[in-house]
C-alpha cells in the first residue's frame, strides 16, 4: 500500500524541471479545434524556444494564429514513471511570437535548438511564460 | 548520418497505438487560457475514458465546460525515444462527456480505469473521437 502525495510546484521548481529542454507539447487553437503537437524545445533567456515544421495543416494554423497579434498558447512538459505511477508536469501559458528580426534570429540560433524532423525548419517560435504552474505526484510507502 | 522519415499515420494505426492506455494529455479551454493536463486513460468501446481530479482550478474549469453541451477537447498520446530521436504521437479531437447515468457508470466501472492521484475521483469523462490523426518520426541509416 502507499499514500499518494500530490504537490503543487512553485515557479522556481517548475523552471528548474524544464531547464534541460527536450520534448514539450505545444497547445494551440487550430482553425477548427484545439490542437496539441510535441516539439523539441530549449529554454533561452527565460522563454521556450522551438522550430516549427512546415508541412502540415496544424503548422499552418499555428503560423496563421501567431501572425495575429497576441496569440496565446500553452506548453506542457512532463516526466512520468508508469511503473511507480509517479511523475511531474509543468504548464506554461503565454503569448507565442515568431522570431523574425535579423538580430533576434542571430541570437536564438546560438541556442542551438533543433527540430527532430530536420529539414529546413527556419521558423523559430518563442513563448514568453505569463504563468507557470506545475504539480508532482509521488507515493509514500505506508506500513 | 541518418535520413528523417516523417509518416502520417492512418486511423487504424493510431487506434492500435493508443489501445493499451496509460498516460494521455487532455487539452481544453479553461476559463482564461488553454490548458493541458496529463491523465491516466483507458480505451473503452472506442472512446477515451479517464477520471477527473476534484481539487484544482483546471479540474473545475473542465467540469464547468463539459456541463455546457458540446464541449470539444483534444487528447494527445505519444511515445518518444530521446536518444534515438524517434517516436510517434496521436491526436484525438472530439466532444467530452460526463458519464453520469447509473447504467453508464456501471458499464465504465468495468473498464477499471484509475486516476494515479487516487482519492475519491468519481467523475468519469469520456471523449468520443471525431477525428484521429497521428504521425511517426523515425530515422533511416544512410551510408
Amino acid at each position: 500500500m502507499s499514500d499518494v502525495v500530490l504537490e503543487q510546484l512553485d515557479e522556481a521548481e517548475c523552471l528548474r524541471l524544464i531547464a534541460p529542454g527536450g520534448i514539450g507539447r505545444l497547445v494551440f487553437a487550430g482553425r477548427y479545434d484545439l490542437t496539441e503537437q510535441p516539439v523539441n524545445y530549449k529554454m533561452h533567456n527565460g522563454a521556450i524556444l522551438f522550430r516549427t515544421a512546415e508541412n502540415s495543416t496544424t503548422d499552418e494554423d499555428l503560423r496563421t494564429g501567431i501572425a495575429h497579434a497576441e496569440y496565446r498558447v500553452a506548453f506542457e512538459i512532463d516526466d512520468f514513471d508508469p511503473a511507480a505511477r509517479e511523475g511531474w508536469s509543468v504548464l506554461v501559458q503565454g503569448p507565442a511570437h515568431h522570431v523574425d528580426s535579423e538580430s533576434e534570429r542571430a541570437e536564438v540560433e546560438t541556442a542551438g535548438v533543433e527540430s527532430w524532423a530536420g529539414g529546413s525548419r527556419e521558423h523559430f517560435i518563442r513563448i514568453h511564460p505569463a504563468r507557470i504552474t506545475g504539480r508532482r505526484i509521488r507515493r509514500r510507502p505506508t506500513a
